[in-house]
């Protein structure tokens, strides 16, 4: 299995108007069981309903970057209990934590942002998480971020993790949806979600880096709110959605 | 001064497509100093700074019904200093809170509706409120109750609250607005506001018959959720809105 | 029945050392059904169910100032349906609370000391709460405060409010005991109590005037903190206590 | 330097009605500078405190569980900036968590105890944070824990992170130190505290296994409730304090 790489954009064209779990049913039958879901503890959870019910096998991995809020390690865990499924969790190496905490502190992203602290806690650890698949599954939607995710195509290649022995496609099954979209189909199909998100948090991230935003603020004014609005990316999905392609 | 009364429909109709600013401005040039911006302590906050702005005297009040977040009250003082104005508050008669304590404790709407309640809380100190003014302001929009408040026109004749020695009269300089315009206008003038907007609020009431909502919800899901949409008016606005006129 | 005033001070010395319960007892017993207690919704809770056990009737009433806490009001309501007793609320009258609000805002208290707001909001509905009876029950101890309750007797004449023609004795069953009695006392027999107190608070009166305290420090340094350490009683046992008699 | 550990039991008997700072004191004057401060981001502060005041070079270090609460890594930054001082953090090993969630999900404790997950999370990165160590420094107190901590010299071989090659000695400055001695040492000396202090909250550990306790009830209460209280020890200082010796 595994999709012809040379015709990538052409699927994503194809699919470009079908439902995510038209797109999620792709990415696990080319790629199942060498697939996982990367579940940020939000309302990406509806990724995990529609494979659920796809019952197709597939992996799920949170990054556990040490920093998330009690209320979403709660979350996680009631993700796993309720669909029956196993969560791998995948940490920072203790190494380069205590390195980076010792030359700058705890906080040292609102001195000089976000990038050095998402390196240690998201990028290396997603870097590990990756390097079994052949696929990977995000939450990633063209509303969140009118910045750097206005051109997310439903799947691509991931030019940031892909080796040159090892090819990775990212299937990004929610890019079309817009939020009303996600929440609409969790009231509907009774998806657990996080209490965070009944205390005013949209966009859900690391404690220190997510705040609660006012109605009709964009979600996007939760995350890194003391940066630019142009760098709100960590690194997961840098680059990759500044071109259509 | 004071509008003509039988030509209402026609003035709302004229006024319909004007900002609020200018049926705010024709409220106060009417009626000043016999009107009342009735102040919830949510986001009608953007009627008060319009109303300063327009340095016409007007009276604001707020109804005080004793069960409000210990955040509104904040809130209220907050606007009463940042805007060095008065705001009256109209408190519930002793009596009759005690009466209906008595008998059904401090929670019985969630037993038997909260039409009760808000008749001694709310609807019999508007009364008195009201008692003195020829005309009166609120932050009602079409916008915020599909249900009751989908017929919202920008003046009117208040249905309840006129007697007949006393004809009242209800401008609803929001009508028109949505809540995106609402807030965007509070962060473009830096207008205070409500900290629970920041903890999943949109809107606010009293307390116990508030909660916050999850992204993209309709804020009247906030609000008596333990009852049906059709019913979730509080008796202020009963019966004016259902139709066009 | 009723205690013979002039020996008033003969039965406080023969009952300083015998239980709440006998305390509380002879109360019941000289006075019901004429005899209220003063519950405030904190640990006072020990009384009422020391005085249900005693299956005498009586009656129990609170001062909602308006300024409650939320979760002050969940727990009166709680103790009325766990106990299946009326609790009589006490509400300060609309007129003056609007007064105090329209000339000096809902805070006023933090500039010019408490004695305004508590006069209006506890001690007014108070003497109002106090008229009809002849005995009232309240939880007052001596280790609760240092300064103005070192000499709190088991029974006294309430000299504040009595009036020529009607005499009114005041129980403090709690007198001798310590917080760690009314906690283990509360523990023991599962008695419910106010959700403030898993979170810091000791001392729990009205929401802007009450804060949390850090571990090992006095309860009182919770109320009123912006206001010396001598002044920290609300008017409700005033003057009474300052010497032992 | 470094004690002679052959009569160390005579040095804590010499030093066990010395002050605190005394005892520290000693064990910096004798391990400088391969001496630890544990710090465990609770009121253990004080040692940090006194230490920069006797201004011997020591180190600190912060067993940093990946799940701590949001106030406790704000509360060790505030430290660290507050004194100017290196604080290092000691993750736990990425492999290890990931095994025990892959496993067992991210509670496993509530229904098999704290013991494999403390292991995991604070004695083998303790194990680690020792292994350069001559000394180490803990905030220790008879009073806190009635069952196993009645019996903490103020200064001990470490038989739990000795090795044949390299002998380890504790120091517990604080052993005959009440929690209100502590408090009072805080508010004296305007040391900064962890802000879960003013919300219920006195012994502080890992977020999902402390939790707020009530008014007069045992600190230790709010650490790992649903066990025997006979078992409340994360294994850093197991099996030391049982006998006096």
């Amino acid at each position: 299995m595994a999709l012809d790489l040379s015709s990538l954009q052409g699927t994503a064209d194809r699919y470009a108007t079908k439902s995510p779990q038209e797109i999620l049913g792709l990415a696990l039958t080319e790629y199942s069981p060498s697939v996982g879901i990367a579940f940020s503890g939000a309302e990406d959870v509806v990724l995990i309903d529609m494979a659920v019910k796809l019952a197709v096998p597939f992996t799920v991995f949170c990054l556990d970057t040490g920093r998330l809020h009690p209320d979403t390690y709660q979350f996680i865990e009631k993700v796993r209990t309720h669909y029956g499924i196993v969560v791998d969790t995948v940490a920072p190496q203790a190494d380069a934590v205590q390195r980076l905490v010792r030359e700058k502190g705890l906080f040292s992203f609102y001195q000089d942002g976000h990038s050095e602290c998402c390196g240690i806690r998201k990028v290396e650890p997603l870097t590990r998480a990756l390097a079994p698949l052949g696929a990977w599954v995000t939450g990633q939607r063209k509303d969140q971020s009118p910045g750097t995710r206005a051109h997310v195509p439903v799947v691509q290649l991931d030019r940031t993790f892909s080796t040159p022995e090892r090819p990775l496609v990212k299937f990004n099954p929610l890019s079309q949806w817009t939020s009303k979209q996600v929440w609409d189909y969790i009231e509907t199909y009774d998806v657990p979600f996080n209490a965070l998100h009944t205390r005013g948090f949209v966009s859900i991230g690391c404690e220190p880096c997510t705040r609660a935003t006012t109605p009709n603020q964009h979600e996007r004014a939760g995350r890194w709110w003391w940066e630019e609005a142009t760098k709100k990316e960590c690194g997961l999905h840098v680059g990759e959605n500044t071109h259509d392609r």
